[in-house]
């Protein structure tokens, strides 16, 4: 059994590669080399993957990502439709997701920016007390990621809808699903948090027309992909005072280009893709595990639906 | 039944004295007049009380305090062992008790203020994925506030324990209890959160002979009462390195004075204590229905045992 692994990330890929190894010695590991010959590998792990990976490779059966999100693996040229895509679940992005979205609501209902900007002038003044009611949270995406992030803030007592594909039941969270329903959902929203995957639907969602139908004074929290959001749209809103603010973590181009309207712009947060990671250990057990699955002829587990693209 | 209403912070008593009495329509409740007569009241409901409330009020049978820390009524002279004195209980509290804390502990684990100074520079450059196993976290007091803290924290997925007098079981949290585990509690502990009551036991509780004890690269979060922390001695470990940083609520003078070198130290976060404030409504029916209770003779909810002093 012949595996390629390959990333277009800075990775040392022994990192990866010996840990793998001991977890499926029967397996052959090759690094990736860029320009390097066809291996014939039956398998592939990737993150971000080189441009040519499916038409220098034709005999692979199925790429396992080491992230969530599969947009980048399904765009690439030559991916037939019977390779299967595996996604990595959750290996600890959860709950890091859960946090990078409670910090970012929480700076924004409790004012923490503006306590900095008083403990500069020397000003103890308590600001109004916030009613959660006014911080209704609206999270599109329900399933491992936004999960976690709607039932992590339902548990700190504010408001929490979610809106997918399919109706959901989980305590504590209002489900609203399907196009039909997103515009009542985004009428009840004003901290809007998007953890969709990204796919021909979900391109370009957070826009103008849906943007202005969150409550006035809302707060956009993109971990989801940048090609998710219209960024002129969101700057026109942030204008128009119609959303006060947001956290972004994902953006069209990817390092956000110096001179980029958002860098300097008081109103926006900005990280650098690091909402959250998969861990190491986590995620080697999680693909070792897969591998060693498929090597026995057993159902894998995160495989990609490819005609709904997640 | 006559009631006195007296806060020493700058409400307008109406806002509160109007939705009581529509609660309890019996009772006769009068708000304090500074060098006014003695009303002969039974009830005194209170925030931060008149020095000369017990002194002027003799009659007084219990007081009803907004908020959960009653340290401020037991220093008032002439307060009777036989006065029932209450506390608050949750009031809406412990729900922004928990997010105070996790902003503050996620703030400094996932370094978003680095990643604030970077976006300034417009550098796009991820920092070191955190390890959880990095960052435990240690609650002390686990009562209404120290447990939702607790559990939020486990909740994340941070190993977190936390020490109270009595021992307890809370699934995530291990448990520490007595001055005995108090040191393996803080040598085990690199988050700390302080959630106690103060009392004579409390007083000056972090100082230098325990905040040494806790693992190097420490974060305090004091939302207790001021007079816990010994604030030299809090500078003197952040200056050794010992202790990186730091999010204050409360303050041994508040409010804090022009000057305190706390204000411009960059590793300290200040908060006008405003970490959890009691919600009027939910307030308002606690004390309410304490009082209803009151009057057909049935045991009150929250009375302090007075030799503990919370
Ligand atoms: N910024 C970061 O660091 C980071 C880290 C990890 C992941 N992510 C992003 O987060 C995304 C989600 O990850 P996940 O593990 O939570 O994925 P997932 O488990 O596959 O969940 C996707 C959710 O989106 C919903 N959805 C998909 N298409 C939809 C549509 N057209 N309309 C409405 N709902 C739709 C799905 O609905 P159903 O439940 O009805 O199918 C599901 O609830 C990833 O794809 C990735 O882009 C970002
Ligand atoms: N900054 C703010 O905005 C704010 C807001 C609300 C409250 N507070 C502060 O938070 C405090 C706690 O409120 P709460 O409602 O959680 O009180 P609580 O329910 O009475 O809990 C107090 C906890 O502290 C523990 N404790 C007390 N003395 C101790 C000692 N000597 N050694 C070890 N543990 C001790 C108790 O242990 P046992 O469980 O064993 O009795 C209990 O777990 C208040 O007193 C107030 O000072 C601050």
């Amino acid at each position: 059994m012949k595996i390629i692994f390959a990333s277009a990330h800075d990775v040392d890929p022994d990192t990866w590669i010996n840990p793998l190894k001991a977890l499926i010695p029967d397996a052959e590991i090759h690094p990736w080399v860029d320009n390097g010959p066809t291996i014939d590998a039956q398998l592939a792990i990737v993150w971000n993957p080189p441009a040519d990976i499916f038409l220098r490779e034709p005999a692979l059966k199925a790429v396992f990502n080491l992230g969530a999100g599969v947009d980048a693996i399904i765009k690439r040229p030559g991916l037939r439709d019977d390779v299967a895509v595996v996604r990595l679940e959750d290996a600890g992005m959860s709950a890091q997701m859960a946090e990078y979205a409670v910090y970012a609501l929480v700076r924004a209902s409790r004012q923490f920016d503006q306590y900095e900007k008083q403990q500069e002038q020397q000003v103890w003044q308590p600001l109004p007390d916030i009613q959660r009611q006014k911080w209704t949270v609206g999270v599109m995406g329900l399933g491992v990621m936004g999960t976690r992030v709607a039932q992590t803030l339902a548990g700190l007592d504010y408001p929490v809808a979610g809106w997918s594909r399919s109706a959901k039941e989980i305590a504590g969270v209002e489900s609203f699903s399907g196009t039909d329903q997103l515009p009542a959902f985004l009428a009840r929203t004003r901290v809007l948090i998007n953890t969709l995957p990204l796919t021909a639907e979900t391109t370009g969602i957070l826009c103008l027309d849906t943007l202005r139908q969150l409550r006035p004074g809302a707060y956009l929290v993109n971990v989801g992909r940048g090609e998710h959001l219209v960024e002129a749209d969101l700057l026109a809103l942030l204008d128009a005072g119609h959303i006060s603010g947001a956290t972004l973590d994902v953006f069209r181009e990817e390092p956000l280009p110096q001179g980029h309207p958002f860098w300097q712009d008081p109103r926006i947060t900005i990280t650098p893709h690091t909402a959250a990671a998969s861990l190491r250990e986590e995620t080697i057990a999680q693909v070792a595990g897969n591998i060693r699955r498929y090597m026995r002829g057993e159902p894998l587990t995160g495989v990609v639906v490819r005609d709904r693209g997640y």
